[in-house]
């Protein structure tokens, strides 16, 4: 039998894979499992736009520009400067989920051994994306003290070498759902700019700001127009995971080009999926509001469980719809396969994906957890409920003596 | 500005890329352009597919599983069997387009610098994701002459070295409409065993083989179950190019793991192409009989007129939708232009793919170009009246006394 590559033995998997056997098998035994550990929301895909798709009529469904469809991208530029971002078409190139604009991106600024600044807790898929372009990710860690907030400028520059290519930020962030201000956002521009470095931006939660927070997009930074790049989806803010229907958006004219020999290779992004993308662009906003309405509440309900649960360690979150906790166990890998393997109240458990995954630096995360509120109200609650006795009864629970794990832990979001 | 990445200037481009925007051009100016270059058919899309995608009741688009929905995987199964192929849906991974299922393969499969056999002229965006890769296509030169068969297997046998880990072949051929017998393909079978190699197989035109010549997959071939790959897509057989869905169909467990794990960093394949391409199963065989019936009739039509051409070395093309033809020039990159730029018969005029972007060894192809049949036989019909008068007026032709170009060129296809 011809053997696979060596790389492919390399590829990092997801913080969760271990559990979704144990999770599939306790589930076919009878056991409730409530799934916070995806982002995968429950929320539906507006009908309005389901609704134009299929009653779209076309006769062949044929390749579109590599680039994307030139009406979409057009309807994308009204929609961008309700952020008040100005872009032309020709700056936004549609691509198949963020996942492939993240591909094309690495593949189009990174040669081989680059390097790319990234906070850590991160999207865990990141470091496949790395690994399959040969690029070095250099991890800033963040800590859950502090709300995920970005680390000192300083820290940043310290590791910029010859290598550095450019600073990836997730805002608001997955998986620490931390929203990070124009003023965080201008402190690293100077920074971009002292080093002519790009910067990355993920933007795909950008509706999800709470707390009156007002988002403010990196292709509004001035004097580094052609270092920022931002990538974008309708996964999340339309709950269409399923379209596979992303974003780059950048003023670089070089990049464009280059992305564009890319993403040329393979044809076209999905046909049926910018459909509906473009239909979604012709609703008005209540649809986002309401949707940001039940996520914020789910954030508070969220927030109020956790910080009544002693011993465990949480913050505000202020975007997205993720959060991290710390809890008083030994390790969060044995805590979520106990919770799905050993665990039940009233027939129930919750899944939760365990921290260390989200991390490059070796030994963090091990006490943390990432949880998403992909869940109505009435099920993160009773997912709550399970986590908390759950975390009664875990053997491998810590003293709460221990000073490290204890005290109050209401840290505001900044 | 920080630069692009090295590697992104080295991306293999289309063949005909430098000709879009002269055709874009001259259409402005309102030429007409009948467009043989590309793999995009004027057929429909079949209506009853798209009347069911339509009528899908869902109210979540939500990520597909990695390797795609059940359901359709296993209709599938019932697909292949039509063809006498056993494999269960767990060998079948779905992609997005076969482009996709490249790309995976290419990273699951192969290590830098590994080597691949590939008979040329092939598909010219193999080269970009062999570049994406960083594996080396090893060309067997096809002739035109020979209707474009194989070499004999101890050319093949020649290239193989200690680097080599695979075969690559498409079946029906694109760009050159060879169909391969099973006997062809037994022959490579016996080396790809001797050797241990992977024997990658492009049967996205499986349909399409005419003459009444019996489609033949390498599923089937005996005693290198594991080393056999096949690609797969939709594109093509249900005019779907939008659609993006592919697939992956092994029986490899080693590589279906493989694979898998840089398919789920990719999250999904595309959801709403996965129900078109699912509701194309529910069909009955008389829309594909129809359109090979609709292909094969263009096939003659084409075939005749390339014959009739004066000069032009030609060949009875045995599938899918494409031909390559050898014209009495100097240089059919020039020809293409010229065809574009200073020629008109009536108003219009043909755009065709220049050959030497399909061959890896350097100098062929110069002379021949690349015809994709995919307009009706009336619009083929005018397509070949504006070649044959763009043929006798082109200043760069050369004299038929040239014995290399001239004579009989009827050599059918085996």
């Amino acid at each position: 039998m011809p053997s696979i590559s060596k790389r492919a033995e390399f590829v990092p998997l997801s913080p969760f894979r271990k559990l979704v056997p144990i999770a599939n098998r306790v589930k076919a035994e009878g056991k409730k499992v409530y799934h916070l550990n995806i982002g995968q929301p429950d929320i539906e895909t507006p009908r309005a736009a389901l609704d134009k798709l299929r009653s779209t009529d076309f006769r062949i469904l044929e390749y579109s520009p590599a680039e994307g469809i030139l009406s979409y991208r057009e309807k994308l530029v009204a929609y961008y400067k309700k952020f008040d971002i100005a872009v032309t078409p020709e700056e936004i190139i549609i691509t198949t989920g963020a996942s492939e604009a993240i591909q094309l991106l690495f593949q189009a600024c990174f040669d081989r051994d680059d390097e790319l600044i990234l906070p850590e807790p991160f999207y865990a898929n990141y470091n496949g994306f790395a690994h399959i372009a040969n690029l070095n990710i250099k991890p800033i860690t963040c800590v859950i003290e502090d709300g995920f907030a970005l680390p000192d400028i300083a820290e940043f520059e310290q590791l910029i070498g010859p290598k550095t290519k450019g600073i990836f930020i997730t805002n608001p962030n997955n998986p620490t759902g931390c929203f990070y201000s124009r003023e965080d956002l201008e402190a690293i521009a100077d920074l971009v700019k002292k080093y002519d470095l790009f910067l990355f931006v993920d933007e795909v939660y950008r509706e999800f700001c709470y707390d009156d927070q007002s988002f403010y997009s990196v292709l509004n930074l001035k004097g580094i127009e052609d270092n920022v790049v931002v990538m974008d989806s309708i996964s999340k803010r339309y709950s269409a995971c399923g379209a596979r229907i992303g974003a780059i958006v950048t003023r670089n004219q070089c990049l464009l080009d280059s992305v564009i020999r890319y993403a040329k290779l393979r044809l076209s992004p999905p046909g049926l999926g910018q459909i509906l993308a473009e239909a979604t662009l012709d609703m008005d906003d209540t649809y986002i509001e309401t949707v940001k309405e039940e996520y914020d509440r789910r954030r508070k309900v969220l927030y109020k469980r956790l910080q009544a649960m002693p011993g465990v360690i949480s913050y505000r979150p202020g975007g997205a719809f993720y959060c991290f906790a710390k809890f008083p166990i030994d390790n969060a890998d044995n805590f979520c396969r106990w919770l799905l393997e050993e665990f039940d109240y009233q027939g129930a458990t919750v899944m939760l994906s365990p921290g260390e995954g989200f991390y490059a630096t070796p030994g963090l995360g091990l006490d943390e957890v990432r949880i998403a509120y992909v869940l109505n109200t009435v099920n993160l609650e009773a997912a709550m409920h399970c986590l908390e006795k759950g975390l009664e009864a875990y053997p491998g629970r810590k003293s709460l003596k221990n000073p490290v794990l204890s005290g109050e832990s209401l840290i505001p979001n900044r």
